[in-house]
């Protein structure tokens, strides 16, 4: 398969690259790292890049930026970067794929853990997550010519414990090698509409 | 108490009005409808609302629009009106009722079947619903003076299969007097944190 992977250049989205690369072909992009530039918040930019690629038989994302605050300083600006980066961008991504995507293909979201497991300062990415999922499956029944999509709900990664370590005092960590699989389950399996946690 | 409940005249609303007006004073407001003008999209509107009525014991909201249309044909425009709206409309209220509730006072959003159990044209509902419930979910832990917070996310109203019958073939309904008791639920129990889903 041809698969795109956006954020490949990430904690999540190298272990997707780790696991999928020895079967597949890889095409990696981000805003200033990977084989292409594409920045999600800007539908233009995925536009384009579809462009450039030409057909995939999947598309990955393994990125995506969320404001953390306390929910009393939270405004709707802090919420509308979520909204539109780590949302919206992906949901702007899977509505390119949909025409770029060969018969058959899929689209792999990133969610997490915080949709259901909320912890302090963590309101936007509770909700941004939740959403996530949410269109997953409800876009799962709506796409055409046999076109699949899942999100992947991970718990924080053991590679990040150092950086988010303190904001999940209590959670499990999972290696990304873990998470990595439930990508390849999503890409290479048949299912859709599903979420599948990590954790 | 004294319960402001947005969309007090609508479907949802006015039941809710009838379980609680009994037990407690009720201040209603709307668009166009209701004891007090106020817009969810138009954050200055919640401002002055709760400016104009003073400290209150509850908020309830039981508005909230979303677009509906089949995927193929939904833009990020389309998803806006969703999310300004039904979402960041009534996250800007929970955010504005932080301060305008008395100690242990109550939040009650709307959310909706739609989150968990999808239907052709409705990918921004679920999208909307889920986000609702992620966000009541984690704004529960960071409220501060005891404040709750909750939504009800009802299945297809009796009242409203005339209107939406042929998108929900199959679905339960339930009578808008049912519904209205998740509310009384979510304003006089104890509970937060928690999506009542009714059907
Ligand atoms: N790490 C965890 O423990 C964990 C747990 C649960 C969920 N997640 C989720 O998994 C995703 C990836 O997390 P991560 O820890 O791997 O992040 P990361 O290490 O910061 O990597 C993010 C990757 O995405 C790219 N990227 C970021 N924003 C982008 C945008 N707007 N458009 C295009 N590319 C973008 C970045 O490359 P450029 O800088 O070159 O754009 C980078 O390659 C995030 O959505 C995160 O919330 C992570
Ligand atoms: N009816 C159902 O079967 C059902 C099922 C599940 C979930 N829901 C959800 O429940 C909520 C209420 O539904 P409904 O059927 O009762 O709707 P409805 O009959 O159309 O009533 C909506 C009420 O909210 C007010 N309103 C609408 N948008 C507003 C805004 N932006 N700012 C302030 N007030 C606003 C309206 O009054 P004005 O026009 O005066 O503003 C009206 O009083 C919606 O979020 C809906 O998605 C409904």
């Amino acid at each position: 398969m041809k698969i795109l992977v956006i954020g490949a250049n990430g904690t999540v989205g190298k272990a997707v690259v780790a696991e999928l690369a020895s079967r597949h072909q890889i095409i990696t992009a981000g805003r200033n790292s990977g084989d292409y530039r594409v920045d999600l918040k800007d539908s233009a930019s995925i536009t384009a890049l579809f462009k450039e690629i030409g057909k995939v038989d999947a598309v990955v994302s393994a990125a995506g930026n969320v404001h953390f605050a306390p929910l009393a300083e939270f405004s709707a600006d802090n919420y509308a970067i979520g909204i539109n980066d780590k949302l919206m961008g992906q949901v702007n991504l899977a509505l390119a794929a949909q025409e770029a995507l060969n018969d058959g293909g899929s689209i792999t979201l990133t969610s997490g853990i915080l949709s259901s497991d909320p912890i302090r300062f963590g309101s936007s990415a509770s909700m941004v997550n939740a959403a996530i999922d949410g269109f997953v499956r409800s876009a799962a029944i709506e796409l055409p010519r046999g076109i699949r999509i899942n999100s992947i709900s991970p718990t924080l990664l053991e590679e990040s414990l150092e950086n988010y370590g303190p904001y999940f005092q209590g959670f499990n960590t999972v290696p990304a090698a873990k998470v990595a699989r439930a990508y390849s389950k999503s890409v290479e399996g048949a299912q859709t509409g599903q979420v599948y946690a990590v954790n």
